[in-house]
């Protein structure tokens, strides 16, 4: 199932992407993603839109929806309570930057400010104190249970899908502390979206991810390249920290990123950035970068 | 003025401390203490409390509030959006964990995921995966009101007031990546308040701060010895960064870690931790750690 945000409620996409179901409305659930999949709301989805999918057959009208293309998609978790990101975590990437490609003990945790999101087709806004915007193209999972202490064979039944994102980075910042939250938490700095794509529909063992700049192909990565895989990331996570329906995880970066170019490079006033993830989602962000 | 949250709701203290009087409840303001702060409650307070005592005196009883001393409280941001954590912001504890001493260009944030949170009198429990439980008394900051790109002179303006936290780290998995955010997300490990103190009452740039467990003084700090004082804090973190009412800063540890002693020192099943921001409030808990 291909779902998507739009005035904060969760819809699915139906009719070849061309119509978009309510899908708390159809079926009294709550109405907010993260609440929508706190209440099991994804288990129940496919009836949701089997129903939805037989009214549209007999009278060609959509019952509960808009159009995606006239309306205003939002991050298909508009408001997640934790975005956990993951660093380092493809060989080539660990590579570029210098670091070990040896598998360490434990995967790099940090967070973004939940206040960086950014939809697909919004602007990136770089503030005059960034001088070195960086893309990263990642794959983003969406946890869909509330989880603690799960194991590494049943991690995925506790993921609501996959989605694109771009784990924006402020270079100049970033090293000159050892932490990278802050550099990271810019305002429009974690574009996010715009589709949630459901399990049963994606192998996330082997996702292609591809970030492009102004059309561009700068990184190329695959999952199956993750030093460490989706599930050990939650089950990893999730050793004695609860992780909430809604919570985001950027699983990292593969090569490419502007910063390991020689020279370096990085993003400018009206650039176009694109993070496809292969029968996903293209994630498509203008840069503003004033002055 | 001296507000805690009780049953969600952001209450005044008064009487002594022996009454609390439901601010949004009084003043038809919303109830969340999040909420409360973005619609510009803290304006009011003085006026909703003033007329809560009158009440108080002219009948001797509760107009809107219950017993403190037996109500549960809270921490007094029971649901953050986002808690910032400032490391190695006092000297001394930047020496004893083998650090330059020097002021960096910029602070250490990293985040702790707001899952973590622990009221007053709650238990921290660790979990079996973590052997090396540490303790970190810090004075906490809580944003009143939305706040972006703000000078070091106003930054004052943009705090709802100070409170007393335990930056509780697993120091097995602290260093086994360069990134604090997970060993130090574990549930319960974010022990906060009880009391949010209005600056009013309180000068942020003299605050002492002492760390107990099982009543031996481990910490003394004042943060008059921040490397990064809460002006700058605030300043600094709100550089193209969105600080919305409700957020909380924790500012730093002094030295007195139990990481750093010879030999260390953990927190053990049954100890009392203590972290006292003298003039704001005691934050009391004890350790559960079984096997």
């Amino acid at each position: 199932m291909r779902l998507v945000s739009i005035e904060g409620r969760l819809h699915a996409l139906v009719a070849q992407g061309a119509r978009a179901i309510d899908l708390g409305g159809a079926a009294s659930l709550p109405t907010g993603p993260c609440q929508f999949l706190a209440a099991g709301g994804l288990d129940r989805v496919s009836d949701i839109i089997a129903e939805a999918e037989e009214r549209l057959a007999a009278d060609a009208t959509v019952p509960i929806g808009v159009d995606m293309l006239q309306a205003k998609l939002q991050a298909p978790i508009p408001k997640p309570r934790m975005i956990w990101c993951i660093g380092i975590n493809y060989r080539d990437h660990a590579a570029e930057t210098g670091r070990s490609t040896e598998r360490p003990a434990e995967p790099t945790v940090f967070a973004k400010s939940p206040g960086a999101l950014l939809a697909h087709d919004g602007t990136i806004v770089v503030p005059p104190n960034v001088t070195k915007p960086d893309w990263e193209g990642e794959v983003a999972v969406v946890i869909g249970r509330r989880a603690r202490d799960v194991s590494q064979s049943d991690a995925l039944s506790y993921v609501a899908g996959v989605t694109a994102a771009n784990d924006v980075s402020a270079r100049d910042h970033q090293f000159t502390t050892t932490q990278f939250t802050w550099s990271k938490s810019i305002d429009t700095f974690c574009p996010l979206g715009p589709v949630l794509v459901t399990l049963d529909e994606v192998d996330v063992g082997n996702l292609d991810l591809t970030t492009r700049v102004n059309g561009v192909v700068m990184q190329r990565g695959n999952t199956r390249d993750l030093i460490f895989s989706i599930p050990e990331l939650v089950c990893m996570l999730s050793a004695g920290v609860t992780l909430e329906p809604g919570d985001v995880i950027l699983t990292g970066t593969p090569a490419g990123v502007g910063n390991a170019r020689t020279p370096p490079v990085f993003l400018g006033d009206g650039d176009s950035v694109e993070v496809t993830v292969e029968g996903v989602c293209t994630l498509r962000n203008r840069v503003s970068r004033p002055g």
